[in-house]
């Protein structure tokens, strides 16, 4: 059966990890985070996003680590500005408004918001009648696989500061943006640009886990007891941050993100050899739009996922990850020959 | 170093468990929780529990399982009766009152609640502007290593029957519960007797995670929904149904649970060899009043918990764990024999 | 001084009601509307709406009956359909999503939702990882002053029927939109045509209070239990009975109604004689557009609401009452001739 | 038919407060509170409480008043110390929970809390697994009709500024506690003495409405956004506005609140008369304890609540209003010589 390009979290983890896993799998550990080898890994990551004086807690999923981060930082009657595509939008189960938060959502272009998005959202929601908002959640790569440069980064953080605002960036794919051949984005800037940010480890490899990033003290306060009082804290928590040490203590984390943009831009390269038209997203997601008769065959054969239909034309999502091969791209290749034939 | 008896999740996992996380590590699933891993998992569980129409959905914690079946279950002003010791009551920051729920406690009686606890409950809270009682929470074995017996069980849900109320038992030590010497209750009547119960992963040998058992239609109904709402559905979850599908192919986790039983027994036998006295709790955790200074020094060589004092004499708490060895309970022998020397 | 034409909650109440408030002001009465005027004023209420099995409540304002209805309908993952100028969702604070429920706009048309709109919401949520859309909610008449026709009402019943989805219609100025000269709604259609409505007082000439009417029994349950939980029990609730049972006695609520409507035709009427652009809005609000500096000087002499501004023009709302008189409209047709000579 | 001794919210409202109302039944008022009449009334205010900086707020009823205060003061994780008796525990359908708080019951003595009640709860509360408490919540009068003393409040206030905690007073019957005999509170203490507190309008001769006092620069920011989002702001603000100001121009709050305490001084003589033994509760509650067939006459005839029951006595409450007249304790006592003959 050819593997599939559904998405980049359908294979467990990348050896290395499983590996450090079951090398310290008898070694007793302070639970609920507070051991050593979560200690090495914010080490690591501090060092790797330039955020010294950051705080880092590990949580189970991205859904959870932007619920727990948002409401943590919001008073009841806050609310967040977003993409109207981003994924606490569309795809939590209205997880943020379960905290309590609403979401007031913007268009967007290209599934990134701008400076201007952000001065609309704050004219048209000005008493206190209307809710208060206070938080600007974008993610990179973003939902359409499109990443935000540094310039667009450094502007989003001046209006967010000029509007005392909060800049939260879900980087459940941060690893895809920061390797993709476009990026201009040093992982250094990370550390100064936003008041949070997590590092996605479920859609890079890791079997599971999210290092969230606190840089703001006011939202550093207690943060322990809004994970536990959420639900989120796990006793294992080492087991969080035996991966996240592994992941970071020799470049492992961006090696992957790499290994899946690359895949990523050789299924680009094939699918433009037959002609098919490719939105513009450079990282490990591809959307590509072709007939519909075709569209389903490839969907059939490698599990994309149906993003969208016009018409006669379907846009599929193809998506690789840590775990993609060069034969599995071949693979692909001999479809469409055939296909297309 | 001594090996410590704080707790039973201070080791990672059993080998068995990580080696099979390894086996599966590249194989592509489903997420979700929608795997074959996980309904292999299910029906293993369903088959031992006696609950053959039950969902078994895989959560990542106690605190989270708790906290996601009991909102589910509850309309905003239904409360829950449950023990003042109960775990949700005292050791989850108030999570449940998170989720907008009130915990109504009673005393109880060695940790376990009974049918006139759940009488006075109903009794104190009758109309509208009281909290509407409608859930019973009990864990097993209890916070204080105590366990129910059959005819307590049976007791509890009759009187829940016949007050309209759910029965919930918090199993994050059901394997030490089931497995312990005076244990007369039979892993199939778990499924006759409650509205819901969790199958403990974590204090377990699993590397985490826990096997939610909804028996209640009501409760059913939509319970994914529920579980993403609250942050807490894992993308890998076939990373939990691996874990489980191992733990309960061939008895592995009430082997687990029997041996931490075990190790428990023979401390327990030790520390009445030096005539310490220890309370009635006969499952997996130790507790033992000392004289201070004693205590102190088997908290500091043993990293043991801190129960109570009074006057002269400190409880502390030992548990032993899929982990603990001969030689581990050895060593406490040594120790105790100079200490007492 | 002129009168404002801010909005129809400026003055205090009609004087029969506080006439009937003083009547009863030592009578000893149940409390938390269990009292006989209550009981009077829901059974005229009943009639009036067509709605005998009806449930009727009576609540302090409009966003709390709006948040009780509908949080009280819903489990916590499901979700509101509205129309994005709808008034929760834009001038209520985030009371729904602070009580748990995410609202998924559309942008409708003249204030107004249409069946093809709900089905476009339940297309773009269709799974566990997206919000499960419950109720409809629409105003009548809505935020910009429109009304719906009864074959738009049965329309959008319709819809929902055939997709398990509740209607509710917000009442905040349901006596101005059934009294209207466009209006061909029956009162009685109410009860037929929708899950849950409510009459509001408190824009319509009582001191305070909306009469929320449950229709469907999976509502009904335990209702006032929720009424409580979210802080919404009046007390001396017999002082809301007393004052719909005023209201509904002898048809003094739809007086009322009507006579705001009046002059609110009086006012368009002028202004049209003036060739001010009006939008077309039947009620007791009116939505005119002119030169800014015109529009201005109306703001600063009536109170009136700036609404928009394009270019040169901007669109000022003004809003009758109860209270308005023949000769505050006179006063603004004597200051209109003054402006445009 | 006999006036009922049942409660302080079975009359409407003492004639000059209506009166006021319908002084300003059509002169038009800024809505949402920020009008003339409240800001007099909250001047007032400020000046018997000699509270000059705090913030005055009005809302509509107890519970909402308790719940708004409390969540807004509080995170998520954050909880309330309360006596095991009060109205927040016991009375209000777990609405402080249902706003996501946790509520920490001590048994306190009296109806009220010592200093090493509070100790003892933060004794019990110490890491991030348990809630963190941080708000105490007392009222005065209590639930069951007692008061603090000067030095006591002292004691609380400065227990709570050692331990960095809020206090908040319940004022429901405020006026009560503040003219009964045995008071040594002087209305200016109350400025000083705590982070916020309640005046209550509706159990002392007001239509309804609270007026909320906040006293902590931490607590008063973005006030109004935090009452709208919990659906407590009313449109006709100026409606309790109006109110207080009556209330508190010339003295008549507390005059209605001494007399309610003159004629319970009067039933208690009575009582006492026919050696009926009662509870130290000096304020408008009395507690009555009798033979249980006279107990119920009693009810019957005076629509008394019944308390609690112990063998063959029970407890029952009377309530004296300021509707309460000499003949209604009259027929009170002609009525007992009948049973007691």
């Amino acid at each position: 059966m050819a593997r599939m390009f559904k998405n980049d979290y359908s294979e467990l983890a990348h050896p290395r990890i499983l590996e450090a896993l079951k090398k310290y799998s008898l070694e007793q550990n302070i639970p609920y985070g507070l051991d050593y080898h979560s200690e090495n890994a914010s080490n690591l990551i501090k060092k790797i996003f330039n955020a010294e004086n950051a705080d880092v807690h590990y949580l189970a999923g991205g859904t959870q680590s932007n619920m727990v981060f948002i409401s943590a930082a919001l008073r009841p009657y806050e609310g967040v500005i977003a993409c109207a595509s981003g994924h606490i939008n569309v795809h939590e189960t209205a997880a943020i408004e379960g905290s309590g938060h609403k979401i007031y959502c913007l268009e967007g272009k290209n599934g990134k918001l701008y400076p201007e998005d952000i001065k609309l959202a704050l004219k048209n929601n000005y008493d206190e009648h209307m809710v208060k908002l206070k938080l600007v959640y974008i993610s990179n790569s973003t939902e359409i696989g499109t990443i935000y440069s540094k310039k667009e980064l450094i502007d989003l953080h001046n209006v967010c500061k000029e509007n005392d605002l909060y800049l939260f960036i879900d980087g459940a794919r941060l690893g895809s943006a920061l390797t993709c051949k476009e990026n201009d984005v040093d992982s250094s800037l990370l550390g100064s640009i936003c008041d949070g940010f997590y590092v996605g480890g479920t859609k890079n490899g890791l079997l599971f886990g999210e290092a969230l990033v606190i840089l703001n003290d006011n939202i550093k306060k207690d943060f322990r007891y809004h994970i536990k009082n959420k639900g989120a804290m796990l006793a294992k928590g080492y087991g969080l941050g035996i991966q996240f040490e592994e992941a970071f203590k020799d470049g492992l984390y961006f090696e992957l993100a790499k290994h899946a943009n690359e895949m990523a831009e050789s299924i680009r390269n094939i699918l433009k050899k037959f002609n098919i038209n490719l939105l513009d997203a450079p990282t490990n997601q591809i959307f590509a739009s072709l007939p519909k008769c075709k569209a389903n065959a490839l969907i059939d054969k490698f599990g994309l996922e149906k993003w969208s239909e016009k018409d006669e034309s379907m846009t599929v999502r193809f998506v690789t990850s840590f775990a993609t091969t060069n034969e599995d791209v071949d693979c692909l290749n001999d479809y469409l020959e055939e296909l297309f034939d």
